[in-house]
């Protein structure tokens, strides 16, 4: 049994985290950390994990040696706190975007604040296994990328070479992206139903993007009713016709277990939409083509595949245990 | 020109108490007051009003004398405020919960705190058109009841008479009624799709009921999905039929202008519903029999006839003007 | 493994069959039949099942024999079906409506029409495992009851002699219950935020909670905002504090694997809410106590512990494997 | 008083339109004409219209001499009905997406089929009253434009001479506009929560914005929860800098009484939002810029300003009356 702990237990990807791992069959919860809650259940402030498990919150002072460590900690939070904790074990995975971009200039620019770690940014492995299923084998230091920013690269990757280098990528977000802390923008009766652009231009994934894809990637981003998902809507320019493009995405996925082509030409759900994959680790991806113009589209559960999904199954990966394992959930419809 | 005030222009019901009285020919708005923003404008508030009005908000100190005073504060916080501020016109119309029963235990036992102003309790009319208008049209003070007594209240006083004293009612609310201020139980990754029974009995609003029914009412209210709207669905017994409860009905709310009979045998809106009613001052009501048992429903806005609406309404009367002044909005569909 | 085949299989009870079966490691599905779709791939209908199976409908003309049975055909057609397809299974699992009563009249009082096949009627047992666990192990015949009903029949049964003989139960639903065949009433822009009293009184699965629970139960049922789910609160009698009435509840379901208790005093998770237990086969129970007043809340997913999560826990009874095989799905946090 | 007839008045904007004249202080309604249900009540399928109208629907061939017909009937068949109609009137204002391009081979690559009354194509007058006020004083035929085309024209119009000519529109949209028949892409259990991209290329709309910008644009479409309201979300390049984006959009519609500029730099309603907007016939447009990239953003609710408003506000225009008219209702916060 392969040992975890979660710091940052008592957010929404920590929640997420748990569920995970307590279905696991490969993986012991060794600590759930939280600064907020230490000494309360876990089921009673994840109350879908009733009856799943008696764990109790541990204070962070307590944290403990384990296998895998899991940082499910806030933005600018995480990178003051990963050096002290990095020695706890021989892998630590960071769901939080302090650790995305090898380039302190970068992380600045988007996050209005000098890193506090630069040291540390050129060990990370980003937690994509479609790109760096190899790497994430043996890696120490684990960063998994932002929700739209999984999203919009599992759908562009496959167009490389096919397109121009400029993309406009449009993404749509549920609230739950916000995190489990109470503000007034994230009150329901402002926020349901609500078309909010959040991020009109130079949302923060866009940096990831453009980094491993290689494209001049902007990204604008639009909070939608809804509490989980992300889709994005990538607008890109390119020659190719159908047949082109859906081969280059079966050359890409054809095996991947966690990516799906939905590119179909009439339907309700001809093309990726997150309403259907709640608590799945699916993304998927389609296409379509206009003349010259190509919309890749790609949806994803943003706790799961954009975030505890993901580091499930690098953690996995990083074990050498069957990739798939824990993550058989294929989401549900209607939802 | 009435020249109206409101304090706690911030809130949901302050909001929409500057949305009627803005679209009222007859009312001129003297000052919003708001202990949270002074001096901010108020539609950076309340976006709906953009274009609408350039009032800024003005401080609890610089509240000036006026024609009617409409206060939209806090429950527990409006009983101590009231009578500093009783004198600055000679209407003061009350949303709050604090001065809506004449006894002072029945307020203990609901609120959970002893009452600040007992001696002004006997003094309020309560602000039902439907039962009272003779009375508001001399009232000093006016004291508007709760959303969900004021749906029960008018689906049940034509059965007086007609059903026994025990009555059973079911209220489902929107989240406005909860108020503008962030909560961890108000986020909306929490509150979007829950059916949250947060009072499984003994409801504030039972009393109000109780009282002016001369019913024994219990309440059991529940939160679902929806910003606005209040729904009440109330079980009674009784042996008349339906022809009989019709004309009840139909005797009781045959003229008046903000209550109509929705009682049909079929269709998608044979009965009341919240959803067609949003910004509207109607109250629908309607029933069904079967056998010895009798289900009366009504639906109504929580912030226009379960108060804004109600209040304006109020004024209205008080001021001698056409009861329907500024109140003609009928609601959307679909919506 | 045991060979399982489902009619009604494009239906969503049908599918959430299909999802929970592929999930199994004890089961493997024979044929998914279908009326509207033979020829078509399972996963064109079922989105959620893309990358699951290469299952693809078969006409039911071509049903072949098979260890189960399970009918998720629609009301009022199953009564004729089932005679004709009873002997190619040992055990039959039907999911309508017409095989709940052993008495053809009340059948008939409820769905307006005689019933077709009443010899049929005495033959089957009730799908609830926990009041027919020993029964159900040897059942050729079952039938799932009504999603509310289950509901009202969890929350009640361990008040069996602790409360009065009239029970009104007020149930709230999603709008998956309604099925897959759009309508008039189903429309999204007249469905979504509705609050819809659908059946203000004598709603069908009334018939069935009065049976199994011996008490004089009546049904108002309602359509709220929510694709999933139902809940009930029911309100009853008794003179029994919280103490006693939390006995009772962990006496019966102390042990059950899909039962769980949720009685808080506070919190916004403090009472049964449908909205945690989407894909989940918990019933979540619960209660409040105010002087003689008790309320019982029940919440569940009705497409799982409301239809084909408890076919699926009923099946493993029949079939001697572990009760909870296949059901694991805890739900989600937030959703 | 104008005396108006409605064509198509009992599907969406139909009843819309039924809404706004019947609150008009100039118009009476002459016939409310359906094919569907001549001779039933207006407000048995328009709930929202009960206690405000006696009206009946009307069947076609009854239809009579008006001062203004209003056509909001299906694509597709308006351009055959519109011909043999056209002198019932002295104005005609159609709502379909039949007359909206003058040039019919436009029509055939956007609608599929060759159009049956080429010949009316270049007398209509775009319903844009920011654009065509003087035309429209004067018109005989108006072609209302889509709701989405109207919702990108004013967000890029002010524009003109600041960006290349290459432009992506990003549209989202509610279930409305989709019309009153139910289908299976409409069901409420598969449209709610839905993120589907139903135009990931070659929207409609876009024609209509090539035109009237002389943009190339490009129109994706997303229906997103929701069923009122349309949002833009145009990309563009350019090299203004903010404060001239600000004037330019000042210079267009500062005196414009339906139009408001919305683009703050924080808050949850920094820019445009259709949630604001429902019911009113404001059109909000914002912008923001990075760099070489301009995001122009407008929302609006499809069935009023997209729809039903804009042709109330253009019969206004056409009438010599007050332009705003009718149309005085701001839209609901929060809701």
């Amino acid at each position: 049994m392969i040992r975890v702990s979660i710091m940052g237990a008592a957010g929404y990807l920590g929640g997420e985290l748990l569920r995970l791992l307590l279905g696991h069959p490969g993986t012991s919860i060794a600590q759930a950390v939280s600064t907020r809650f230490p000494g309360r259940r876990v089921d009673s402030v994840h109350p879908n994990l009733r009856g799943q498990t008696d764990l109790v919150f541990t204070a962070p002072d307590d944290l403990e040696r384990c296998d895998v460590l899991l940082t499910a900690t806030p933005h600018r939070a995480t990178m003051k706190l990963l050096p002290e904790v990095r020695d706890r074990a021989e892998t630590v995975i960071d769901l939080s975007g302090d650790f995305r971009s090898p380039d302190p200039e970068v992380y600045e620019r988007y996050y209005g604040v000098p890193h506090a770690a630069p040291e540390l940014l050129g060990e990370f492995v980003p937690g994509i296994p479609e790109l760096f299923r190899a790497e994430l084998a043996g890696a120490g230091l684990i960063s998994v990328p932002g929700c739209a920013a999984t999203a919009a690269i599992l759908a562009l990757r496959p167009l490389s070479g096919l397109i121009g280098p400029d993309v406009q990528i449009d993404a749509r977000t549920g609230s739950s992206g916000a995190g489990a802390r109470a503000g007034d923008t994230n009150l329901h009766a402002e926020r349901s139903g609500a078309m909010r652009v959040f991020a009109p231009v130079r949302h923060r994934h866009e940096a990831e993007v453009a980094r491993l894809t290689g494209l001049n990637a902007r990204m604008t981003a639009t909070g939608v009713e809804a509490v989980r998902g992300v889709q994005v809507v990538c607008h890109a320019t390119g020659t190719s016709d159908e047949r082109t493009l859906r081969r280059a995405y079966r050359d890409h996925y054809g095996t991947e277990p966690f990516v799906r082509i939905v590119a179909h030409r009439t339907g309700a759900h001809r093309l990726p939409d997150p309403k259907l994959l709640s608590g799945s680790n699916y993304c998927d991806v389609g296409f379509a083509v206009d003349g010259d113009r190509i919309t890749a589209i790609a949806a994803l559960d943003n706790l799961v595949k954009g975030g505890a999904g993901a580091a499930v199954q690098c953690l996995n990966i990083r074990a050498g245990e069957p990739e798939t394992l824990g993550l058989g959930f294929p989401g549900l419809h209607p939802v």
